[in-house]
């Protein structure tokens, strides 16, 4: 459902229930921040036991409020129950409930808050909080500090939207301090209403808004957050700082495959995915948001480097490599052209130092030459000791080469605070050129600038394939029969359905049909046990590898009926599988009750169990996304050619990676898939072990398992 | 040859050769420096055109200078030798060469570098420079700026040498905006006499100077490096910032087990063996120089972080996971005891968020609760909206705390620029306590203490065994017959000699012997064709492993005797061994120009060939160094108990590459080694295959390589 939040973010008229001239009082203090920061619209502060209040006619109630387009409520908490119903019964519709004491102070508080949330949905209600600090609009025609936050920014590009309401006063001074202006703040409190999903639909059509900034420490919802971001930062980039890495345990994607993950990298993935632009420290913060939004995107990730001062630009390179920017030499004939003005004793590689010598001219030219070859420019200028000529004229130069090649970002870096320095900084941000004091920070921005540029593509709306509800009451059969798992043949039916390679199979009642079996494929074989929750079969003895000839298969065969004539394997079958030649991968998908199917990718073997070099993803996944999954785990290389055996198809991979995502999502009823291994070569990526569980119960009560 | 600097760094009088009063004479500043900064002995400005500058008598030439213990030379370059030579004729011993055009400008220069070198050895002069900005001893009793940077630092505890002069200044800014006070600081530029090396050593027996920090892009010489670092290291903390990670081409570690190296990894290795605290960016410089030296050592990575803001606390708390700092919950009586005087809304369990109500006693009081109970503590206030106490009240607190505890460190974070977090900062920093504004800087400075306070011990000196000449003699012998490496017999006399376990082995002529040696050992073994030159038998197929009976142990000697006989393997013998069971490792050495031994560990196969996941270390190594190198790689758990395989003996590994770098110090004449693999279990870790090469040829010209 979307929501119009112009009444609470652009109200004609405010009232602030629980406004008082008490010293320490809250509502006082957003009453008189709403009149010390010029508020534009008309304000009724609420109180009982004042007539006037800062000049204003005091109401006594809100049923004797005028029209009202949204409403601060900072009563004690008792109070705020009452209050809220009277302002959906008086039709005004947006509250920013300050009052504390709710869900963060126990089970008395939580069920308040309850009762709120089923209030505000009676009367159709857009409340911000509980336990917040308020919301602020500084646009000029506007000018609204709804808060008790000491800090008014400056009008900008950036909206804020907070979790935390300290910090996020903390982050609006510092922000003030690096002159980042700030038109939209919102501190979102306990969201028993609106959440961060709400401000970033709403922020989808605002052309004011350049830039998003959100500080979480949890996701409201995560799927729906993908969503809107996915929409939004096609047009302006979102930045997300998330906190609380270490409650790592809390959302854990558990089970053998999922015990590898932390919750913080499925935030990760979801972030990725989305295209946010994830920063994990304060410093972070302040730099990618001085600088996206103001330069363009780039089209890739080679710097040039351009510097009066050596060891600064030596400092820079290094932090590109770092970044995973690329600072690749200039081709020679870029290099002739700066050879022919500069001095001699300049380098004209990359970084280019034009040494303490280089003016504006020199600065201009350079540019000009750079500027064609490169996908940013890192710009040093430390104000040198004798300057013939004002900072302000190399900031000159900057700007009209950044004026003649729009599509190429800029940073600027002058390593000083001096008079020069500051003069150089300020005339260079009036046409959205950021400098930052240190080489590394003015590389950190430009690589922010590189992540946000990366457009994600929006996932395909999945289609059901026809057999889907064939597979849904086959899932739907299993778990009436109160089974753990599929069996392989119910997997391989599935995978098979969203168009995945399985290896060739076929259960055998006697040695007859297995001969027969090979007789169609061919040796080696495999002979297998196979159980609806039989979940680890090689640990149970019950996988006979390898077999080549008929002796050995003759032997297996016996092997395998002995143990499934023991109880524990009761209603086992053996399976006859042709064997596959290849890289052994590991795809899983593991339901998370938040974040909804978690993809998981990894080389089988040592590598996952003990080195746990893994990947994750959040379904739906795009081909891209997918195989950015594969390349990111440590050990990619050896998916490559290597050692005489050819480089895996790796679009295959993804692809098949894809169709997991698609298939989880559209069969809701599979709680977890382990296709382990997945044997993939230059032709093919066929699944080998298939092991699906349903939700009817949890990991316990697997078949072979020793109680 | 310890030097004495008193002269250079605390002259009486100083001459300024090549001053001036021209605009834009470099020697012309230095001069005004000196006069502004107001130096405290007795300054000679000397030039031949002028009576007086600055108001001082002018010197027509060095010969008439009455005793001179410094002079700083900004004459023309074709000058320099004159004036050198005449001061080293006068007796003024100390020289700093401001001039510029040596080394860095081309062959020319680099011979007149050459001869000012000469120069230095002959008149035993203590040259800084040439192309440098000079040097500055801001001690009160000194108070002087020999140099032309505009910056002269408040002084304080840090010494600063800097081998660029536009990046130390632009330091020497930055540390002045963070209050942090220099009282040494020294442009190396082109070190024709003074290194960073002979500064370390002077800086050894200061007691003023608590901190050293260098700037380097490249190191005079590593050994002497690391030889001081240690001893300097033992009691004041020595902070590297090392540019230039990007040559890596150029001090590269090559060859098979090399190619694995790049020399920032190398460098790394010799920061880290040095006890020195390696800073990668400018920020961290700045954070790292304002803690070290005024709090205490830590005594382990326990992190305590208080707060009186939620957020603020998580982001600690994530920022120290990633710095490797241990948030670990309170013991339950610890948080009984907080939850004793901290309101309910508290948390107590790490981070202790005391909720914005916070005030100085409840600072002071948690701060007594935890401080037994931690190796540091970050204590975060942000002053609230409604102060009922200053903030100097809260600081005070925390102060008195710190004094009862004094071996606890603590770091602090008001999070603000406002007034009252200004004056909490100012009030802490009197006594030592730093204040960074956002929680991960504060997070970052503890982990630098941490970091400082890991004491390396100094390796052993290396003590020659008794066989030592005879195994020179050995490799004397092979480089006089023009061979590339070694037999494995000769490796392993080796080996052995400086007690490393090879396995069981022998040289068989005929397969009765081989048989022989079958008896006295048992089957399974190996065959090998064995010769000098002959280094990647695998791939020659001259290896034929897992011979586990009498037919076999026929076969593979016939297959190994008709390979001997092909013309590239003239002079191959054949080598029984018996056959190991356990890890594959590569222990490896390759001895770098510059850097001297660089030690190789990593575990065989894919691992090392593909995911090159290797570790470097720089002999001479302690045991303790040897373990971070082992424990250092990635794949380190699959040492561990794995998969029914026992622990591997890691001290014993341990042990192997101490005593690999052992002889590679004492025996120079090797210069690479590679023992691929080591089979470690349990009991031993024993040498299978060695291959060493000396320094008669490079890589070329192996038997059996391809031309």
């Amino acid at each position: 459902m979307s929501r119009d939040l112009r009444g609470l973010l652009i109200p004609s008229a405010v009232a602030v229930i629980g406004a008082s001239e008490r010293a320490g009082s809250v509502g006082g203090e957003i009453l008189r921040n709403l009149v010390r920061h010029g508020y534009q619209g008309t304000l009724y502060p609420v109180n009982p036991k004042y007539s006037q209040l800062e000049g204003l006619r005091c109401y006594r109630d809100v049923s004797e409020l005028p029209e009202t387009d949204m409403a601060v409520i900072a009563v004690p908490r008792g109070l705020v129950h009452g209050v809220v119903e009277q302002c959906g019964m008086c039709g005004i519709r947006n509250l920013v409930i300050i009052t504390a004491g709710f869900k963060e102070a126990g089970s008395e508080g939580a069920a308040q808050e309850r009762a709120l949330e089923s209030l505000a949905k009676r009367h159709h209600l857009n409340i911000v909080g509980p336990n917040c600090m308020g919301i602020i609009n500084s646009a000029p025609g506007v000018s609204m500090n709804a808060s008790f936050s000491r800090w008014f920014p400056t009008p900008g590009g950036v909206a804020f939207i907070s979790q935390s309401g300290s910090l996020g006063e903390t982050l609006l001074e510092l922000f003030e301090q690096v002159q980042l202006g700030v038109s939209l703040f919102v501190n979102l409190g306990n969201r028993v209403g609106l959440t961060e999903n709400d401000f970033l639909e709403y922020l989808s059509s605002s052309d004011e808004v350049r830039v998003i900034f959100l500080y979480l420490e949890s996701f409201a919802d995560p799927t729906v957050f993908r969503t809107w971001v996915e929409v939004v930062s096609q047009a302006k980039p979102v930045v997300v700082l998330k906190a609380g890495r270490t409650e790592a345990g809390a959302a854990a994607v558990a089970s053998h495959t999922g015990s590898l993950a932390s919750s913080d990298a499925v935030v990760d993935a979801l972030l990725r995915q989305s295209g946010a632009v994830r920063v994990s420290t304060v410093d972070e913060a302040l730099t990618a948001l001085r600088v996206l939004g103001k330069q363009p995107p780039p089209r890739g990730a080679r710097a040039v480097i351009l510097t009066n001062a050596g060891g600064a630009g030596i400092l820079a390179a290094d932090a590109c490599e770092r970044a995973g920017l690329d600072v690749i030499p200039l081709d020679p004939d870029t290099q002739a052209e700066l050879r022919a003005f500069l001095p001699a004793e300049a380098s004209v590689g990359n970084p280019v130092d034009m040494i303490a010598t280089a003016g504006a001219d020199d600065y201009e030219q350079a540019l000009q030459t750079v500027l064609p070859h490169t996908d940013l420019a890192i710009v040093i200028f430390r104000p040198p000791l004798v300057l013939d000529e004002s900072s302000k004229a190399v900031a000159d130069a900057i700007l009209r080469m950044a004026a003649a090649t729009p599509r190429v970002p800029i940073v600027a870096c002058p390593m000083s605070w001096s008079d020069e320095a500051v003069l150089f900084s300020s005339h260079l941000s009036t046409r959205g050129i950021p400098s930052f004091i240190t080489p590394e920070s003015a590389v950190d921005a430009a690589s922010f600038l590189v992540e946000a540029a990366r457009r994600v593509p929006r996932p395909h709306p999945r289609q059901a394939i026809t057999q889907r509800d064939d597979l849904a009451e086959m899932i739907g059969r299993a778990s009436r029969e109160h089974r753990c798992g599929l069996t392989f043949e119910e997997g391989a039916t599935i995978l098979g359905a969203y168009g995945i390679d399985v290896c060739r199979h076929s259960y055998v009642v006697d040695l007859e049909q297995a001969r027969g079996f090979v007789a169609r494929s061919q040796y080696p074989v495999v002979l297998k046990l196979d159980a609806p929750e039989l979940f680890h079969r090689f640990e149970h003895g019950a996988v006979v590898p390898g077999i080549g000839e008929d002796r050995s298969l003759a032997a297996g065969f016996g092997a395998l009926s002995s143990l499934a004539e023991r109880e524990e394997f009761s209603g086992a079958r053996i399976l006859i599988q042709e064997m596959l030649k290849g890289r052994e991968l590991i795809l899983g998908m593991k339901r998370d009750p938040v974040f909804g199917p978690v993809l998981m990718f990894g080389i089988g073997g040592t590598l996952v169990e003990v080195l746990k070099d893994v990947a994750f993803g959040i379904a739906p996944i795009t081909p891209d996304q997918a195989m950015r999954m594969i390349r990111s785990i440590r050990a990619f290389p050896l998916l490559e050619a290597f050692r005489g055996q050819a480089a895996v198809d790796l679009d295959r991979l993804a692809d098949t990676l894809v169709r997991i995502g698609m298939l989880s999502l559209e069969l809701p009823g599979i709680a977890e898939i382990e296709v382990n291994p997945i044997i993939a070569d230059a032709d093919r990526a066929a699944a080998v072990d298939i092991l699906i569980r349903i939700d009817t119960c949890g990991t316990q009560g697997e078949k072979g398992e020793s109680p």
